[in-house]
């Protein structure tokens, strides 16, 4: 057993697995806020939860006792950390596949395993899959030139159409919106094969995250509404308001679909454009916890993030059902104000109902630096000061 | 900046803190349950909890990366623990009020103060204290040696009647229901001033909790019933079931006036007796947060853990308000099964709604390892159910 004693100087003590019989381990690689919340249900739980961090400040490497600092995309480094592990899991989708293929050759259970994961990296892979498992997607065609632009734009529907990169992208990178090839030139320079889609006339954006297990139970959460700006989720609102009955339960049992022909394990979190029909069709996966759920924490029985844990480790999971009638969550987004701790007070003060969530991250502009939600029963009124407390803590306003 | 690798081995990284600016301190005392609970909300609101801890294995050091190991009655290791701090607050009532004197004289930030503590700490104290103040309680003599004891007996109406030892008591410890002079002998043998007390016909124990700032904003959670066993408090009901109105009232209020008058700045719970007429005596005072607010983590907007730190901070706190009309918690103690998490796969298997907290504590006899909450309509329903994944994860029931 380890144990060093340290001042309260900025060092920190090496303190000891506990080794409460029975404890189950997780490993996450990855340190972001997926990781970092990921922590409390962990700790109620009293599951050992082990972080591959890249950096010894990363948002959840501050908080989890059990981190290692490493390579995360390093085979040597992911096997190092592995050891001793009953599950892998992720905050990021960074990890080359081929690594996780070799991780489970040596006997490491991977959730969600590697012949999964493609589904969430490469879109290319996605579309294909999920379009060949009938699932419903925007009409698409994947080429490798722009010698093939022209008939992929044609097959699609003609211009404006979007493109993507089918690796590499997120948070609105890699995504194109274009008018003419001469527009869409930037999205060949990546290297890797380019996904052309027809442009979706949507009435809005949907999520539905559901969590599944290997064995085979799984959990839809009700499904949300995504507000999107410059191709960041900015808010949630908790249930879709005025969405059909059928067309909620058409977008679970897709995401449920999704779930079983994918053979996810843990959260999967479908991102879709619901068209003024009250049809749906699939625009992008997650396979870990996802902003579309983080209101979760605060608005359901058990949040998301347990419920990833609860799935990769194998154990039932827990209700999804949400607390109030209503849940906003808010993301905040860095901007000019660096003291994020300074703001937090006025709006605390301010408003004695709002969750404020800050991931310990440095504030860099348009970084997701938090999230604040509120439950209740008036939308307007939640919406209201979700965002008044996450425009405050950013700076956006000062009243 | 401290940053050391290590491997998953049970060796732990020494990381350090991030430094975000604005990022307050708050250095917890003590590193059993409570100082555990209050993990989740510290790493939601990003404050920099640290810990000085007997072993590096005690409930809470397993979950909070900075860490000290050191003696928590030591003058010393109090220093050294203290450089830096914004603010030093408890897990239990065990440090040395002089100590803490001291601390506050070098400039260090102590909440609750020593000049509160004793109220929680020593009986002798609390009762002349809030006797004196006008606030209801048993009648009581204080009494140093055996030869006073007749004459004590006598003013609180004769025999049988209740002996505690003023100070060193806890959980039923220190605490005896005596018929004669002869069973009350051992009280004395503590070596400390004796309360007698008249037995209290009461009909039930509530609890109130309130929280309270240093610059007097307070909150007051729901009363709840607290079910004792042997002096332990094994089940909680929030709110009381069947609590008059104005009683429930005039314990929030008395609860309130009791924080006031002692001056505490954090938790307060008011442990009551309520008699046949609805009125209340006070029972015991903690200052921290206290196992009949428990229920708060998964029950109400803020839990009790997340205001003890908010209030301690003096940040504004956060609404008490409960998430449904009734919850439950029961305590888990230590049984025959030393491996608890087998147990709880099947527990969360057959119910989806209950809320499990496991302390990392290594299960021994009595010795409180957990708690389960949850909350919903039907009290019968609620009760039946924390009563069962309880008596199941501790190995009272096996089916």
């Amino acid at each position: 057993m380890a144990s060093e004693e340290t001042g309260a100087d900025g060092e920190r003590a090496a303190t000891a697995v506990s080794g409460a019989p029975g404890r189950p381990v997780v490993g996450v690689v990855g340190a972001g806020q997926l990781a970092r919340m990921m922590t409390p249900p962990a700790i109620e739980l009293d599951l050992d939860l082990r972080l591959l961090a890249a950096r010894a400040d990363d948002s959840a490497a501050q908080v989890i006792p059990a981190t290692m600092v490493g390579d995360e995309r390093g085979l040597l480094d992911l096997q190092r950390f592995s050891d001793g592990l009953d599950v892998l899991t992720f905050d990021h989708e960074h990890v080359p596949t081929a690594h996780l293929h070799s991780l489970e050759l040596a006997g490491i259970t991977v959730r969600p395993g590697p012949h999964a994961l493609p589904y969430a990296t490469d879109k290319a892979v996605m579309r294909r899959g999920l379009h060949g498992a009938g699932v419903p997607v925007p009409r698409f065609a994947v080429i490798e030139t722009p010698q093939q632009l022209p008939g992929a734009v044609e097959f699609v529907g003609g211009w404006p159409c979007v493109l993507k990169t089918a690796r590499g992208g997120y948070d609105g990178k890699g995504v194109w919106l274009a008018s003419s090839a001469a527009e869409a030139s930037e999205v060949f320079q990546a290297g890797v094969p380019v996904v052309v889609e027809e442009r979706v006339a949507f009435v809005r954006e949907l999520a539905a995250v559901v969590a599944r297990s290997p064995s085979g139970q799984a959990v839809a959460y009700p499904v949300v509404e995504s507000v999107q700006r410059d191709g960041i989720c900015v808010e949630v609102i908790a249930p879709a308001p005025g969405l059909a009955d059928e067309t909620a339960v058409a977008a679970q049992r897709l995401a449920l679909d999704v779930a079983t022909t994918v053979d996810v394990v843990g959260v999967l979190a479908v991102e879709l454009f619901e068209l003024a029909d009250g049809s749906v069709l699939v625009n992008e996966l997650a396979m870990r916890p996802h902003n579309t759920g983080h209101w979760t924490i605060d608005g359901a029985t058990t949040s998301q993030f347990e419920n990833h844990l609860r799935a990769v480790l194998d154990l039932p999971l827990g209700t999804p059902q949400a607390l109030a009638p209503v849940a906003v969550m808010v993301n905040m987004l860095g901007g000019d104000l660096p003291d994020l701790h300074r703001a937090l007070r006025h709006v605390l003060a301010r408003d004695p109902g709002v969750r404020v969530h800050l991931y310990g991250k440095q504030v860099r502009p348009g970084r997701k630096i938090g999230h604040v939600t509120v439950i209740g029963d008036d939308l307007d009124d939640l919406r209201a000061r979700a965002r008044h407390a996450a425009d405050y803590i950013t700076g956006v306003i000062d009243e």
